[in-house]
């Protein structure tokens, strides 16, 4: 499949078959996935591939325990990693000056290029993915069970495996909604208004807002799957990481 | 092209023809980008498309006058962006708890799946890219000429345009430098010795050590190209955007 075609195919798979991901497989995937941009070639990342029952439930709980992160045959946990670029500094009489917010932000991109590349080649060679936002959440769990020194932070997770399931693909915004042209034009309250309509008007959300027993979509999201009280503490707790690993 | 030949030619593009990009293909290009994974179907990101040969001029001593910011037909500026959402939960009686550090973080992260997307879709339509890490470093200049509002702050840019070069593919560390099986394992001397050894064995890193007068190549790194002073008041300057554009 071509490359616009695989990135037009893509949903979030959920349900995994209990095929493994061979290793010559996932080898192919890791080398295509390095070779993503790099800030001035540093390669300040790590990616970590759990396949073993007992460490991927270990890690459950850290991901809220959805039921993929147990049935996936696989986890890629991506990492900003200043850990090995220091290591090498120092036993070349430099002195790393990487200990700082700007290189954890600059790591993070690097790792995040990295995890998209090996989702997309991933998807190409008919495997399935799902993202794990839960990994900045908690990030110092999966620090302590993955064993990540000084210099290495979690930033995201994907399951990897076979599908067992097609799920629809899920809606986007219309592209007008994201793009802006030469500057940033602010969206007018009537703007706002025609751009989440088709949305808003989807039988699937309407039931979820049912569901949820909200009077709007937005509020499902304000109030039920991205509370301000979770978000500060989890920022709190993301910040206290950074410290601990150095990076603040 | 398929997904995995795309990624295994990508180089980093710094000249361009002056073919424009047509406006047809630009919008196939962004159409598959925003295909990419987003927090909960959030869509919390932006791209600010600018063409014009003055914006692009006003844009470049962010980015550090490298000539392709001006040479480039196109730049493309992803930005972590709460602000549409904030003012849509605002419109349908949701208050918005983003005003977070985690918030941004979790903006950040889509904003980056999509420039990747968008990268890799354009690379497979014989378009060249080159990512400008200076979008974090000078994010308030970026922030005042693209006209972005509270609630938006730029995280990464690419320059986009049909290739006038065709650059070497650049070296990268053996895929076991960063990858790990299960848990992290840490480097000892004798690693990192193995694992940079071929990188700087490369005639074109010698040259570049002797180039600026350096005795090993981390010290470029530490002394010339990334040095620590300069990362600290980055890092200071970037912490200061978070806070003005309401991210912690």
């Amino acid at each position: 499949m071509n490359v616009i075609e695989t990135m037009m195919q893509h949903r979030s798979i959920r349900k995994y078959s209990d095929k493994p991901v061979e290793a010559s497989l996932l080898n192919a995937i890791l080398e295509a996935g390095v070779r993503a941009s790099t800030t001035g070639n540093m390669q300040v990342y790590s990616i970590v591939v759990t396949t073993s029952k007992e460490l991927k439930s270990t890690l459950a709980p850290a991901h809220f325990n959805q039921p993929m992160v147990t049935q996936a045959p696989v986890l890629l946990t991506f990492c900003a990693d200043f850990n090995r670029f220091n290591k090498w500094c120092r036993q070349r009489n430099a002195e790393p000056g990487y200990d700082n917010f700007l290189s954890f932000i600059t790591a993070a991109i690097d790792a995040l290029l990295v995890a998209q590349n090996v989702c997309l080649a991933a998807e190409s060679k008919g495997l399935g993915i799902c993202y794990l936002g839960t990994t900045t959440y908690n990030a110092q769990k999966i620090i302590e069970i993955l064993k990540l020194p000084m210099g290495v932070v979690p930033v995201t997770t994907i399951t990897l495996g076979y599908p067992a399931e097609v799920p629809e693909l899920t809606d986007r915004l219309p592209l007008e909604a994201v793009v802006h042209y030469e500057t940033y034009k602010d969206y007018s309250p009537n703007d706002i208004n025609q751009l989440y309509a088709e949305k808003e008007q989807m039988e699937v959300y309407q039931q979820f807002v049912k569901d949820n027993n909200k009077q709007t979509l937005a509020q499902v999201f304000t109030d039920v799957r991205y509370k301000k009280t979770d978000n500060e503490h989890f920022s709190a707790a993301l910040l206290n990481v950074l410290k601990n690993q150095g990076f603040m």
